[in-house]
Protein backbone atom coordinates (compact mmCIF):
# COMPACT_ATOMS: atom_id res chain seq x y z
CA UNK A 1 0.00 0.00 0.00
CA UNK A 2 1.06 3.12 -0.74
CA UNK A 3 1.84 5.67 2.29
CA UNK A 4 0.14 8.16 3.54
CA UNK A 5 1.31 11.71 2.08
CA UNK A 6 0.40 14.91 3.84
CA UNK A 7 2.07 18.23 2.36
CA UNK A 8 2.35 21.54 4.17
CA UNK A 9 3.46 24.60 2.51
CA UNK A 10 1.97 28.05 2.18
CA UNK A 11 -0.36 28.91 -0.36
CA UNK A 12 1.79 30.01 -2.96
CA UNK A 13 3.62 28.23 -5.70
CA UNK A 14 7.72 28.48 -4.49
CA UNK A 15 9.30 25.48 -3.58
CA UNK A 16 6.09 23.38 -3.14
CA UNK A 17 4.95 23.67 -6.54
CA UNK A 18 7.30 21.13 -7.89
CA UNK A 19 6.43 18.28 -5.06
CA UNK A 20 2.09 19.06 -5.98
CA UNK A 21 3.18 18.62 -10.26
CA UNK A 22 5.14 15.22 -9.26
CA UNK A 23 2.17 14.21 -7.05
CA UNK A 24 -0.34 14.95 -10.07
CA UNK A 25 2.13 13.55 -12.35
CA UNK A 26 2.47 10.16 -10.59
CA UNK A 27 -1.39 10.54 -9.72
CA UNK A 28 -0.78 10.14 -6.07
CA UNK A 29 -3.04 11.35 -4.20
CA UNK A 30 -1.69 13.40 -0.82
CA UNK A 31 -3.09 16.14 1.40
CA UNK A 32 -2.14 19.60 -0.11
CA UNK A 33 -2.32 21.87 3.31
CA UNK A 34 -1.62 25.31 3.21
CA UNK A 35 -0.41 26.98 5.96
CA UNK A 36 -1.98 30.83 6.27
CA UNK A 37 0.77 33.41 6.96
CA UNK A 38 -0.84 34.19 10.38
CA UNK A 39 -0.15 30.48 11.51
CA UNK A 40 2.94 30.58 10.15
CA UNK A 41 4.62 31.28 13.59
CA UNK A 42 2.88 28.94 15.44
CA UNK A 43 3.30 26.11 12.86
CA UNK A 44 7.16 26.76 12.32
CA UNK A 45 7.47 25.55 16.08
CA UNK A 46 6.61 21.82 14.66
CA UNK A 47 8.47 21.85 11.53
CA UNK A 48 12.04 19.87 11.50
CA UNK A 49 13.82 22.51 10.94
CA UNK A 50 11.53 25.87 11.09
CA UNK A 51 10.90 25.85 7.33
CA UNK A 52 8.37 24.86 4.96
CA UNK A 53 7.85 22.52 2.69
CA UNK A 54 7.52 19.64 5.02
CA UNK A 55 6.38 16.43 3.56
CA UNK A 56 4.81 14.00 5.67
CA UNK A 57 5.16 10.26 5.12
CA UNK A 58 3.03 8.39 7.13
CA UNK A 59 3.44 10.84 9.97
CA UNK A 60 6.98 11.05 10.23
CA UNK A 61 7.50 14.66 8.83
CA UNK A 62 10.79 15.63 6.22
CA UNK A 63 12.11 18.76 5.10
CA UNK A 64 14.07 19.75 2.08
CA UNK A 65 12.26 20.51 -1.24
CA UNK A 66 14.68 19.09 -3.68
CA UNK A 67 15.23 16.28 -1.15
CA UNK A 68 11.38 15.52 -1.21
CA UNK A 69 11.02 16.03 -5.23
CA UNK A 70 13.97 13.31 -5.23
CA UNK A 71 12.32 11.09 -3.70
CA UNK A 72 8.91 11.22 -5.19
CA UNK A 73 10.91 11.35 -9.09
CA UNK A 74 12.31 8.16 -7.78
CA UNK A 75 8.87 6.38 -7.35
CA UNK A 76 7.42 7.86 -10.31
CA UNK A 77 10.54 6.60 -12.45
CA UNK A 78 11.52 10.17 -13.29
CA UNK A 79 15.51 10.02 -12.11
CA UNK A 80 16.79 9.05 -15.56
CA UNK A 81 17.61 5.04 -17.08
CA UNK A 82 20.82 5.15 -15.07
CA UNK A 83 23.18 6.77 -12.37
CA UNK A 84 24.76 8.82 -15.14
CA UNK A 85 21.28 10.58 -15.94
CA UNK A 86 20.26 10.83 -12.39
CA UNK A 87 23.58 12.59 -11.73
CA UNK A 88 22.93 14.90 -14.80
CA UNK A 89 19.21 15.46 -13.31
CA UNK A 90 20.59 16.65 -10.00
CA UNK A 91 23.47 19.09 -11.77
CA UNK A 92 20.45 20.81 -13.46
CA UNK A 93 18.29 21.07 -10.88
CA UNK A 94 21.19 22.84 -8.79
CA UNK A 95 22.84 25.06 -11.61
CA UNK A 96 19.02 26.24 -11.81
CA UNK A 97 18.91 26.93 -8.19
CA UNK A 98 21.79 28.86 -8.28
CA UNK A 99 20.10 31.15 -11.11
CA UNK A 100 17.31 31.11 -9.27
CA UNK A 101 19.11 32.59 -6.00
CA UNK A 102 20.54 35.36 -8.20
CA UNK A 103 17.29 35.94 -9.00
CA UNK A 104 15.61 36.23 -5.76
CA UNK A 105 18.26 38.33 -4.05
CA UNK A 106 17.00 41.09 -6.91
CA UNK A 107 13.41 40.39 -6.55
CA UNK A 108 13.86 41.13 -2.52
CA UNK A 109 15.86 43.51 -2.35
CA UNK A 110 14.41 46.85 -0.95
CA UNK A 111 17.70 49.13 -1.44
CA UNK A 112 16.90 50.76 -5.16
CA UNK A 113 20.72 51.15 -5.40
CA UNK A 114 21.26 47.38 -4.49
CA UNK A 115 18.49 46.83 -6.41
CA UNK A 116 19.90 48.10 -9.55
CA UNK A 117 23.12 46.95 -9.47
CA UNK A 118 21.73 43.43 -8.93
CA UNK A 119 19.41 43.71 -11.50
CA UNK A 120 22.10 44.44 -13.96
CA UNK A 121 23.70 41.58 -12.60
CA UNK A 122 20.70 39.11 -12.78
CA UNK A 123 18.94 40.26 -16.44
CA UNK A 124 22.42 41.45 -18.11
CA UNK A 125 24.32 38.71 -17.00
CA UNK A 126 23.30 35.73 -15.13
CA UNK A 127 20.16 35.02 -17.14
CA UNK A 128 21.64 35.05 -20.65
CA UNK A 129 24.88 33.12 -19.48
CA UNK A 130 22.29 30.80 -17.70
CA UNK A 131 19.51 30.43 -19.99
CA UNK A 132 21.63 30.07 -23.24
CA UNK A 133 23.00 26.96 -21.72
CA UNK A 134 20.16 25.47 -20.75
CA UNK A 135 18.24 26.61 -24.07
CA UNK A 136 20.66 24.64 -25.59
CA UNK A 137 20.44 21.52 -23.73
CA UNK A 138 16.92 20.91 -24.20
CA UNK A 139 17.42 22.33 -27.56
CA UNK A 140 19.55 19.40 -28.28
CA UNK A 141 17.84 16.61 -26.48
CA UNK A 142 14.31 17.05 -28.25
CA UNK A 143 12.60 18.79 -25.71
CA UNK A 144 13.99 17.37 -22.50
CA UNK A 145 16.57 18.79 -20.17
CA UNK A 146 18.23 15.09 -19.55
CA UNK A 147 18.13 11.96 -22.19
CA UNK A 148 15.21 11.60 -24.06
CA UNK A 149 12.52 11.18 -21.71
CA UNK A 150 10.65 13.08 -18.93
CA UNK A 151 12.93 13.63 -15.65
CA UNK A 152 11.96 15.29 -12.43
CA UNK A 153 14.68 18.02 -13.74
CA UNK A 154 12.24 18.85 -16.37
CA UNK A 155 9.58 19.56 -13.42
CA UNK A 156 12.31 21.47 -11.76
CA UNK A 157 12.46 23.67 -14.77
CA UNK A 158 9.09 24.44 -15.67
CA UNK A 159 7.87 25.31 -12.09
CA UNK A 160 11.40 27.58 -11.74
CA UNK A 161 10.97 28.97 -15.07
CA UNK A 162 7.44 30.02 -14.81
CA UNK A 163 8.05 31.48 -11.44
CA UNK A 164 10.71 33.74 -12.91
CA UNK A 165 8.54 34.33 -16.10
CA UNK A 166 5.74 35.36 -13.64
CA UNK A 167 7.75 37.85 -11.80
CA UNK A 168 9.26 39.37 -14.89
CA UNK A 169 7.12 39.06 -17.90
CA UNK A 170 9.30 38.65 -21.13
CA UNK A 171 12.48 36.87 -19.45
CA UNK A 172 12.22 33.52 -21.60
CA UNK A 173 10.80 34.96 -24.83
CA UNK A 174 14.32 34.63 -26.12
CA UNK A 175 14.36 30.88 -25.74
CA UNK A 176 11.95 28.91 -27.68
CA UNK A 177 13.28 25.35 -26.06
CA UNK A 178 12.72 26.51 -22.80
CA UNK A 179 9.77 27.98 -23.23
CA UNK A 180 8.49 24.63 -24.65
CA UNK A 181 9.55 22.69 -22.01
CA UNK A 182 7.63 24.82 -19.43
CA UNK A 183 4.07 24.72 -21.33
CA UNK A 184 4.67 20.89 -22.24
CA UNK A 185 4.77 20.02 -18.31
CA UNK A 186 2.17 22.60 -17.29
CA UNK A 187 -0.11 20.67 -19.56
CA UNK A 188 0.74 16.83 -18.68
CA UNK A 189 -2.75 15.85 -18.69
CA UNK A 190 -2.51 15.04 -14.95
CA UNK A 191 -0.86 17.96 -14.22
CA UNK A 192 -3.09 20.31 -15.98
CA UNK A 193 -5.86 19.03 -14.09
CA UNK A 194 -4.44 19.46 -10.95
CA UNK A 195 -3.85 22.72 -11.75
CA UNK A 196 -7.21 23.87 -13.18
CA UNK A 197 -8.86 22.01 -9.88
CA UNK A 198 -6.59 23.39 -7.66
CA UNK A 199 -6.89 27.27 -9.12
CA UNK A 200 -11.29 26.66 -8.45
CA UNK A 201 -10.96 26.84 -5.04
CA UNK A 202 -9.23 29.85 -4.87
CA UNK B 1 36.41 -1.27 -15.81
CA UNK B 2 35.48 1.40 -13.82
CA UNK B 3 35.46 4.76 -15.28
CA UNK B 4 38.53 7.61 -15.55
CA UNK B 5 37.50 10.56 -12.85
CA UNK B 6 39.45 13.45 -13.11
CA UNK B 7 38.59 16.29 -10.05
CA UNK B 8 39.28 19.84 -10.69
CA UNK B 9 39.06 21.98 -8.10
CA UNK B 10 40.92 24.56 -5.98
CA UNK B 11 43.88 24.14 -3.59
CA UNK B 12 41.64 24.08 -0.63
CA UNK B 13 39.06 21.92 1.06
CA UNK B 14 35.88 23.56 0.08
CA UNK B 15 33.40 22.16 -2.24
CA UNK B 16 35.99 19.76 -3.25
CA UNK B 17 36.72 17.65 0.04
CA UNK B 18 33.40 15.63 0.18
CA UNK B 19 34.43 14.12 -3.43
CA UNK B 20 38.11 13.39 -2.57
CA UNK B 21 36.94 11.84 1.12
CA UNK B 22 34.65 9.72 -0.67
CA UNK B 23 36.81 8.38 -3.31
CA UNK B 24 39.36 7.78 -0.70
CA UNK B 25 36.75 5.91 0.82
CA UNK B 26 35.76 4.00 -2.56
CA UNK B 27 39.55 3.19 -2.87
CA UNK B 28 38.21 4.53 -6.62
CA UNK B 29 42.08 6.53 -8.06
CA UNK B 30 41.19 10.13 -9.30
CA UNK B 31 43.28 12.53 -10.32
CA UNK B 32 43.51 15.34 -8.33
CA UNK B 33 43.43 18.48 -10.30
CA UNK B 34 43.82 21.92 -8.55
CA UNK B 35 43.75 24.92 -10.30
CA UNK B 36 46.02 27.75 -8.88
CA UNK B 37 44.28 31.08 -8.53
CA UNK B 38 45.97 33.06 -11.35
CA UNK B 39 44.82 30.19 -13.89
CA UNK B 40 41.22 30.33 -12.39
CA UNK B 41 39.52 32.95 -15.55
CA UNK B 42 41.26 31.27 -17.90
CA UNK B 43 40.00 27.52 -16.96
CA UNK B 44 36.57 28.96 -16.08
CA UNK B 45 35.56 29.38 -19.39
CA UNK B 46 36.08 25.83 -20.07
CA UNK B 47 34.16 24.55 -17.06
CA UNK B 48 30.09 23.70 -17.65
CA UNK B 49 28.50 26.96 -15.10
CA UNK B 50 31.82 28.64 -14.79
CA UNK B 51 32.61 27.26 -11.47
CA UNK B 52 34.23 24.11 -9.43
CA UNK B 53 34.09 21.55 -8.69
CA UNK B 54 33.99 19.68 -11.80
CA UNK B 55 34.51 16.16 -12.51
CA UNK B 56 35.51 14.71 -15.55
CA UNK B 57 34.28 11.22 -15.57
CA UNK B 58 35.58 9.60 -18.97
CA UNK B 59 35.93 12.73 -20.56
CA UNK B 60 32.57 14.07 -19.59
CA UNK B 61 32.22 16.81 -16.86
CA UNK B 62 29.60 17.75 -14.30
CA UNK B 63 29.13 20.16 -12.11
CA UNK B 64 27.66 20.57 -8.50
CA UNK B 65 29.32 19.20 -5.58
CA UNK B 66 26.47 17.59 -4.07
CA UNK B 67 25.44 15.57 -7.52
CA UNK B 68 28.68 14.71 -7.48
CA UNK B 69 28.81 13.40 -4.25
CA UNK B 70 25.37 11.75 -4.43
CA UNK B 71 26.59 9.80 -7.51
CA UNK B 72 29.92 8.52 -5.90
CA UNK B 73 27.78 7.44 -2.97
CA UNK B 74 25.85 4.96 -4.74
CA UNK B 75 28.72 3.59 -6.42
CA UNK B 76 30.45 3.07 -2.80
CA UNK B 77 27.03 2.08 -1.32
CA UNK B 78 26.42 5.23 1.14
CA UNK B 79 23.36 6.03 0.37
CA UNK B 80 21.33 4.10 3.30
CA UNK B 81 19.89 1.10 2.63
CA UNK B 82 16.50 2.30 1.25
CA UNK B 83 14.73 5.50 -0.41
CA UNK B 84 13.65 7.18 2.89
CA UNK B 85 17.04 6.92 4.31
CA UNK B 86 18.14 8.36 1.07
CA UNK B 87 15.86 11.07 1.78
CA UNK B 88 17.10 11.08 5.00
CA UNK B 89 20.44 11.95 3.51
CA UNK B 90 19.36 14.60 1.15
CA UNK B 91 17.58 16.57 3.78
CA UNK B 92 20.20 16.20 6.07
CA UNK B 93 23.00 17.39 3.99
CA UNK B 94 20.62 20.23 2.22
CA UNK B 95 20.17 21.46 6.16
CA UNK B 96 23.41 21.91 7.21
CA UNK B 97 24.27 23.42 3.78
CA UNK B 98 21.61 26.17 5.23
CA UNK B 99 23.68 26.44 8.25
CA UNK B 100 27.20 26.74 5.71
CA UNK B 101 25.19 29.45 4.07
CA UNK B 102 24.34 31.72 6.79
CA UNK B 103 28.19 31.33 8.47
CA UNK B 104 29.50 32.16 4.66
CA UNK B 105 27.86 35.19 4.86
CA UNK B 106 29.13 35.86 8.45
CA UNK B 107 32.58 35.04 7.43
CA UNK B 108 32.90 36.44 4.15
CA UNK B 109 31.48 40.01 5.06
CA UNK B 110 33.41 42.70 5.03
CA UNK B 111 31.55 44.97 6.79
CA UNK B 112 32.09 45.58 10.48
CA UNK B 113 29.09 46.60 11.27
CA UNK B 114 27.45 44.01 9.28
CA UNK B 115 29.55 41.48 10.02
CA UNK B 116 28.32 42.26 14.14
CA UNK B 117 24.93 41.61 12.93
CA UNK B 118 25.79 38.27 11.26
CA UNK B 119 27.87 37.05 13.39
CA UNK B 120 25.42 37.66 16.62
CA UNK B 121 22.75 35.64 13.87
CA UNK B 122 25.10 33.23 13.20
CA UNK B 123 26.58 32.20 16.60
CA UNK B 124 23.61 32.81 19.12
CA UNK B 125 20.87 31.59 16.64
CA UNK B 126 21.80 29.33 13.65
CA UNK B 127 24.72 27.30 15.22
CA UNK B 128 22.69 26.00 18.51
CA UNK B 129 19.40 25.80 16.59
CA UNK B 130 20.76 23.36 14.02
CA UNK B 131 23.43 22.12 16.13
CA UNK B 132 21.50 20.83 18.69
CA UNK B 133 18.83 19.24 16.48
CA UNK B 134 21.95 17.54 14.68
CA UNK B 135 23.68 16.42 17.98
CA UNK B 136 20.10 14.70 18.99
CA UNK B 137 19.87 12.91 15.63
CA UNK B 138 23.85 11.80 15.50
CA UNK B 139 23.42 10.82 18.91
CA UNK B 140 20.41 8.46 18.68
CA UNK B 141 21.41 6.67 16.15
CA UNK B 142 25.00 5.78 17.81
CA UNK B 143 27.24 7.82 15.78
CA UNK B 144 25.62 8.19 12.67
CA UNK B 145 23.35 11.23 10.74
CA UNK B 146 20.85 8.74 8.89
CA UNK B 147 19.83 4.81 10.29
CA UNK B 148 22.22 3.21 11.93
CA UNK B 149 25.67 2.58 8.65
CA UNK B 150 27.98 5.29 7.39
CA UNK B 151 25.85 7.58 4.36
CA UNK B 152 27.75 10.20 2.85
CA UNK B 153 25.34 12.72 4.43
CA UNK B 154 27.82 11.42 7.46
CA UNK B 155 30.44 12.62 4.76
CA UNK B 156 29.20 15.89 4.45
CA UNK B 157 28.50 16.61 7.90
CA UNK B 158 32.07 15.82 8.51
CA UNK B 159 34.07 17.87 5.89
CA UNK B 160 31.55 20.76 6.61
CA UNK B 161 31.76 21.04 10.13
CA UNK B 162 35.49 20.70 10.02
CA UNK B 163 35.74 24.17 7.87
CA UNK B 164 33.09 25.86 10.66
CA UNK B 165 35.22 24.28 13.47
CA UNK B 166 38.50 25.49 11.63
CA UNK B 167 36.95 29.02 10.78
CA UNK B 168 36.02 29.47 14.57
CA UNK B 169 37.85 27.02 17.17
CA UNK B 170 35.94 25.35 19.67
CA UNK B 171 32.06 26.09 17.49
CA UNK B 172 31.75 21.77 17.90
CA UNK B 173 33.18 22.25 21.84
CA UNK B 174 29.09 21.88 23.18
CA UNK B 175 28.62 18.55 20.72
CA UNK B 176 30.25 15.37 21.79
CA UNK B 177 28.10 13.60 18.80
CA UNK B 178 28.92 15.62 16.29
CA UNK B 179 32.60 16.03 17.22
CA UNK B 180 32.68 12.79 17.47
CA UNK B 181 31.54 12.00 13.70
CA UNK B 182 34.09 14.39 12.51
CA UNK B 183 36.76 12.35 14.25
CA UNK B 184 35.10 9.06 12.82
CA UNK B 185 34.86 10.24 9.31
CA UNK B 186 38.54 11.76 9.09
CA UNK B 187 39.87 8.53 10.73
CA UNK B 188 38.84 6.24 8.16
CA UNK B 189 41.72 4.25 7.14
CA UNK B 190 41.53 4.88 4.10
CA UNK B 191 40.32 8.66 4.67
CA UNK B 192 43.34 9.15 7.04
CA UNK B 193 45.97 7.49 4.59
CA UNK B 194 44.82 9.73 1.59
CA UNK B 195 44.77 12.71 3.88
CA UNK B 196 48.03 12.36 5.23
CA UNK B 197 49.43 11.54 1.93
CA UNK B 198 47.91 14.60 0.33
CA UNK B 199 49.01 16.93 3.08
CA UNK B 200 53.18 15.43 2.29
CA UNK B 201 52.70 17.12 -1.20
CA UNK B 202 52.46 20.27 0.25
Amino acid sequence: MAPTYKLYYFDVAGRGEIIRYLFAYGNQSFEDIRIPKDQWPEHKKKTPYGQLPVLEIDGQPVAQSYAIARYLAKKFNLVGKNDLEALKCDELVNTLEDLLQKGLKYFFENDPAQKEIQGKQFFDEAVPYYLEKFEAIVSKNGGYTVGSQLTWSDFSFAVTLRELENRHPGLLKPYPALSGLVEKISNLPSVKAWREKSEQKK
